[in-house]
């Protein structure tokens, strides 16, 4: 575990010890202010004694607060996590914050990164859905460092939240598949209990048992394998394990759209079945490859400019005021139908 | 464009101006340095005069030499580009270098970024293929920060290149075709004069002129549109203008995976031809979506590691001695054969 660096001491401090102004520490450490030569080396004595920090000296010196935003990741190969990388870059920037990247998929690596951040007093966290663990997010907020995170449960104290709306996401999925003709529901997400995942399958069960013509006992809950269970080679191995059954579900919510990606191929090349008039598939994100002619995916779009928005305004807000109980910002989820739920034009509205 | 910084005055200049030696500058700005009041006065007197910056002092006293290291890089939802973005930000980390992102997407925030970076004083900037302009890289090269293109041309003295063999590339695509039986050649690549479409497209020709089974007057160079021409809807486009065609190819090398998965499903669902039995493809880059069983697509695999490590190696000898004329690495590509290219296991050797 990185080093606790709880107790820094600051300009204030400083200021105290050496019985002068907090303006007086910094004009002392800038050469273009005007300050007395005494009262220069009082600071420096006081800093001395102190033990005050060069590095945080510094820091302070470029800028009262940070513009640097660590921005903790993993999955670069998700689409979504791209997309949502890439809006967080765009508004952390609109707002003058600098990005750094961290890629949480390398354990070596995320460990001395995070250690770097709190070396360079970072002015905030965005965590994303992935896979960093909480005790870091813990190490910032002791440092009074805001910590963000998005589509991740909130239970850090002080650690405010972005989140898309997953049940409405998941109840409008349920919908997509009843109203299309399916009365064989099947749920497919993956194994290890991720936020997004566990709130996606309550949201679809509680949907569906509210709904007249689904049978609730005929809705799957689908193990996939591997290390985020977000991927193509899971929607394959889900669609292996559904399909093989003697009663095939005809109406499947895949939890995100590469696992959606991997269920249609599997069933159209293992199963021969037609999609959607065999079974009807409901995604989640709005990947580019929803859209791709072969799969022309049905799906819950997230909204990562909004998502990226909220989380930006959110860290903001925390900078200015480091105060207050966790919040969370949900965000508005979208269907977006297309080929593969099997709605005909006179059922797709509203 | 970003004010120019060419001329920053050095901890060194203020030595010289107050008289005193280099390290007695440090020691005037660290309050845990022994230093006589007197000299620390003259140090700061000197630095006034001169204009030294005090955010360039801070950083300095930070480190030495700036740990940061910009990554210019452009089109996220492009799945290699993500993939090369996470092999720079592990390769940089390792080099315990810190990655600041820059989304060249955005040219508002582009250029407050890049000025930003400057006055940062960054430690080096690796530039992807993408669209950041040149003009950029001049200015970072006028300030003797090292400069690394990924996959670009090498025009700007001192910049240094990292480049995939997009000839031995290329050659490899054309074998595949020919060997599989293709007569009928054909190019797909972006209109927009890119490093990477301009060079594979002459490999492609030259390839092709020394084979015997094939007609050279038959390759065909396919315009594609939109903004990178490197999507998959620019693969569409360039299925149906080459497939309208009297003469259909029966053998296309696409520029990149993107172009060949729009390709593959025009040609399967608007033109019913079956891939390869019809149509032979062969992509450049082995995304994610190239072993999708929709695709089971060959491809030419670009080292996203290798490519990332020769960046980051060229850019810390280049920080260690800021000298000499630009480089160029060739980080060698390798085919991986698929269904898509209809080689049989017969003719799959070597």
């Amino acid at each position: 575990m990185p080093k606790k660096q709880t107790s820094w001491v600051t300009a204030a401090d400083v200021a105290r010890h050496a019985g002068v102004s907090r303006s007086a520490v910094s004009r002392a450490f800038s050469p273009t202010a005007s300050i007395a030569p005494e009262t220069r080396e009082r600071v420096m004595e006081a800093a001395r004694s102190l033990g005050y920090q060069v590095n945080l000296i510094a820091r302070e010196m470029i800028m009262q607060r940070s513009s640097m935003v660590g921005v903790v990741t993993a999955g670069f190969e998700n689409p979504f996590r791209a997309k949502l990388l890439a809006h967080i870059i765009a508004a952390l920037g609109r707002h003058k914050l600098t990005p750094i990247v961290v890629n949480a998929d390398d354990p070596v690596q995320i460990r001395q990164s995070l250690d770097m951040l709190l070396s360079y007093r970072i002015g905030g966290v965005v965590m994303t859905s992935a896979s960093p663990p909480l005790g870091l997010a813990r190490q910032y907020l002791e440092g009074e460092i805001p910590v963000v995170m998005i589509n991740r449960a909130s239970n850090l104290p002080g650690a405010d939240v972005a989140v898309s709306d997953n049940a409405a996401g998941a109840s409008l999925a349920a919908h997509m598949l009843i109203d299309a003709g399916a009365t064989r529901l099947a749920f497919v997400g993956p194994t290890r209990p991720s936020y997004n995942g566990k709130a996606r399958c309550a949201g679809f069960l509680r949907a569906t048992r509210h709904i007249a013509n689904a049978d609730p006992h005929r809705v799957h809950r689908v193990d996939t394998h591997g290390t985020t269970g977000d991927t193509y080679e899971c929607g394959v191995a889900a669609a292996h394990a559904l399909l093989s059954q003697a009663s095939r579900p005809d109406g499947v919510f895949c939890s995100s759209d590469l696992l959606a990606l991997g269920f249609i191929d599997t069933a159209r090349r293992h199963f021969a079945m037609r999609v959607p008039e065999d079974v009807r598939i409901v995604g989640f994100d709005d990947i580019p490859a929803a859209s791709y002619e072969n799969y022309q995916l049905s799906t819950i779009a997230q909204d990562t400019h909004a998502l990226a928005d909220a989380a930006t305004d959110m860290l903001i807000e925390r900078r200015n005021a480091y105060s207050g109980a966790s919040r969370t910002r949900v965000v508005p989820v979208a269907r977006v139908v297309r080929h593969s739920c099997g709605l005909t034009p006179a059922n797709r509205l509203p």
